[in-house]
Formats: structure tokens, C-alpha cells, sequence
């Protein structure tokens, strides 16, 4: 560590500022849904496009152990596919979310099939993918560590939800509820393995790339979902229009 | 051709519906900008979220090159390289780029840095350039065919710029007066290629869907934009913000 580098501080300090920062928990998107301030539209838009989100956490975690020429490192991540995914017949986040889809009205077939989710939404969760895919093993995990931030906006999220909106129940807000216990345990694993392994400043810097690089991915998504359907509230071509996809 | 077809017509009928409906000519900011209603930094917003596509350009086609078996199409398409990057001393529309950045104020170097470039337009462009990389090449040629669409945006933004804005001159509009020519050019070759190659309704689709695959990397860049520096005006963390980047 250097007096002089205006970056002094430790990893672990310097990751958590970042999210201080730059974690979509600062975006006002959030603060309107949580709050009960947006329409049953911007709800649904929201769930439609976090979807394209959740849907890519498990392939992202596939290309990661595609790579990962470590046992051990392997068995660690496995279970974040699992959580995801689920089983054969049942369970997984993303079918959780799919519960969410149908409590605010939403076909769960048309979320799933990804249709009317924003061009840019899939753009951003695209390029994480595929940083996960092509960046060496080291940032591929530092880019899992906003999970660290992730926790207490679940919380206030199913608190305010709960709170503001009919929809909400114990039921399609369980993919929160079960994040709050998955996201802990995945991230203690990810924080201690990338402050081992950033072992020069050159690395301690790349780990934070990464991170701010995570949060650009979370934040342009709540960006192109304020653009299309809050303010201006321009929709794209072939983006969901209110009224598409109702169940 | 199948009369019970809704998307009945000819693929070239098709393409150009596509670019009709969904090219960025139709987007706000382009009428903003080209009737002299941006303010100076949304200009400079513009020319350094741009330079983000341009820079990928000669990347793209050079993906495109190393996985083109065809001796004969790789000559025809290279010169995309040459007309962007130009010669090692001098020429090319990326070096033309910069001249607009010049004049619109701005430090050509920090333009050319990359820096302050939107997160969801660098999005976009990697996209872009990924796609021409992965995708069957069908879908790689298909998707340049937004040139058909680029002559007539040229002129009218050369037209409205020298009309509205002082910086703009014959220097500062060169990157467009140049694509005036080498557009229709290429576009000639790739709309024959795409044409003769497309030889069955689902490969019809395929490029149909690559171009509209296009537009949406180009109409997201100016969504960003919008967002970022017109309305709401909220600029991402990390992004360019005004006084930033100055000659």
C-alpha cells in the first residue's frame, strides 16, 4: 500500500466503496418500486426485464465452471447453478420468479421467453456473460462480488413491497426471501478467494474493474427501464408495450 | 412466398421495411441534433458516446475477416478496414472522428481514450462486434445492411449541422461527406451477398432478424444518450459529464 496512491485503503475497503457508490441500490428506480410509487405497468416491466437478468445468472455460472480447472473451486460454485436453476421437476430462483411474473398478472411463458425484454437490458446482460466467459479467473469472480450489496436491498425490497403493493405475498416474493440466505454464503466464498488472490496492486486494481464493471451491468438495466417506461417513457421497437403478455 | 405469410414480400422488401420502422433516423435525438436543438454538450455527449461505435468498427469487420474462408468476399470487405482506419500516417474515419471532436471543443485524446463512454453504449458496441464474431455469417453480412439506410441520415445531418451549429464546416463534417460515398458502396456488396445466400424462408428470417438485431445496437446507443443528457438528464457513475475532456 501506497501513501500516495489515492486508491490506499484495503481491497476489501476499496470493493465496498465501490458499491457505496455505484450498487443500483443508489438508483431511483429502486427507490420508486420499494416505495409503492410505481404502476402496476413499471412493476411489470421491471419483473419482464430482471428476468433477462436472472435467466443468464446460471449460464454465467456454467461459463465460469467451464473454466475453472480446480476441483475444489468448482464444487464451491456449483450450488449457485443449483439455487438458481433448481431441480428437474421443482425449485430454483428462476422459477420463483416466474411466481413473481404471475402474481402482477404476467403470463410466466411470456417472461420466460424472454420476448419484450429491452434491447439494451439484454445488451448489459450479454456483456456480463461474457466477461465471466473471457476474463481471467480473477475478475470473473470479482465481478460476483456486488452480491455483498445485495442482501439489504432485499430486505428493504420485501419489506416496501410487502408494505406498498397487492401483489406481494410470502409466495411471489420468495425468490427474496430465499436470496437473503444464498447470497451470503456465495459471497463469502468469492470475497476471501479474490482477497487472496490479489496479490499485487495491479491485481487489487483489476479485481475493482471488475466490480465497477458489475455495476455498470446492474445499473444500465434500471437506466433502460427509467428511459422506456418512466421518463420519457419512450418504448423501443419490439420492446413489451403495457398489455403484451398478461396472463 | 407464402400468400398467407404476414411477413410476405421480398427479403429485400423485408430489409427495408426493418430499416423504415426501426432505423435510428426515427429517433428524437436525431431531430434534436439535426435541427440545431442540442445544446454544445450534448454534442460533445454525442461525438464521444459515437466514438465508442466508430472505434469498434474496423474491430467488427476485422471479426468478420478472420472467419471468412472466401478469398474473394475478404478483399471486397476489407476495405471497411481501410475506409476506418485508414493509412498509418494519415486518413480514415476514425481519424475523421476526431476532427469532429476537435471541433466540437473537446480533447481529441480523451475522446479517443474511451473514456466517459456510457456503460450501456459500450454495451451495445461490444454486442455488435460479438455477434459479426459468433454468428453465422449470413446473420454477420445482414447485419451491416443498416448502411442501406445511413445516405440519407448523412446528408441531412451534414445539411442541418453546417445550418445550425459554428462548428460545423467542411473540416469537422468530413467522417460524414465520406461515408456519402463508401456506404452504398459496401452496402451494394452485402445486400447482393445477403440476397443471393438467403435461399430459404428461414435463412429470409435469420438476416431479417440480424438487421433488426442492428438496429436495436444503434437505437439503444441514443436511448443511453437520452437518458444520460436530455431527460431525465442522469448521468451513470463513471460516465462523461460536462467540462470533462476539454481541449
Amino acid at each position: 500500500m501506497n501513501a500516495h496512491d489515492p486508491k490506499a485503503g484495503s481491497l476489501e475497503q476499496r470493493l465496498r466503496a465501490i458499491g457505496a457508490e455505484r450498487y443500483h441500490d443508489k438508483h431511483p428506480f429502486h427507490d420508486m418500486l420499494h416505495n409503492g410509487r410505481c404502476t402496476p405497468d413499471q412493476v411489470r416491466a421491471w419483473v419482464i426485464n430482471r428476468w433477462a437478468y436472472q435467466a443468464a445468472i446460471p449460464m454465467k455460472d456454467a461459463a465460469f465452471l467451464s473454466r475453472c480447472d480446480d476441483p475444489q473451486m468448482r464444487r464451491e460454485w456449483r450450488s449457485r447453478i443449483e439455487d438458481h436453476d433448481g431441480g428437474v421437476d421443482e425449485g430454483g430462483g428462476i422459477r420463483r420468479w416466474l411466481k413473481l411474473a404471475e402474481a402482477v398478472g404476467l403470463d410466466p411463458d411470456y417472461v420466460a421467453s424472454g420476448r419484450g425484454v429491452l434491447p439494451a437490458t439484454q445488451f448489459a446482460v450479454d456483456a456480463y456473460v461474457r466477461y465471466v466467459r473471457d476474463m481471467p479467473l480473477l475478475q470473473a469472480v470479482a465481478s460476483s462480488l456486488t452480491e455483498l450489496f445485495a442482501p439489504s436491498i432485499h430486505e428493504r425490497r420485501i419489506e416496501g413491497m410487502l408494505k406498498h403493493y397487492d401483489f406481494a405475498n410470502t409466495e411471489s416474493l420468495s425468490y427474496f426471501r430465499k436470496r437473503l440466505t444464498e447470497a451470503p454464503k456465495d459471497v463469502k466464498f468469492g470475497l476471501a478467494w479474490v482477497l487472496e488472490h490479489a496479490d499485487t496492486p495491479e491485481k487489487e486494481d483489476a479485481a475493482c474493474e471488475a466490480l465497477i464493471f458489475k455495476t455498470n451491468v446492474l445499473w444500465a438495466q434500471l437506466d433502460a427501464l427509467w428511459g422506456a417506461y418512466v421518463e420519457p417513457g419512450r418504448i423501443p421497437p419490439g420492446a413489451w408495450r403495457p398489455g403484451e403478455g398478461m396472463a
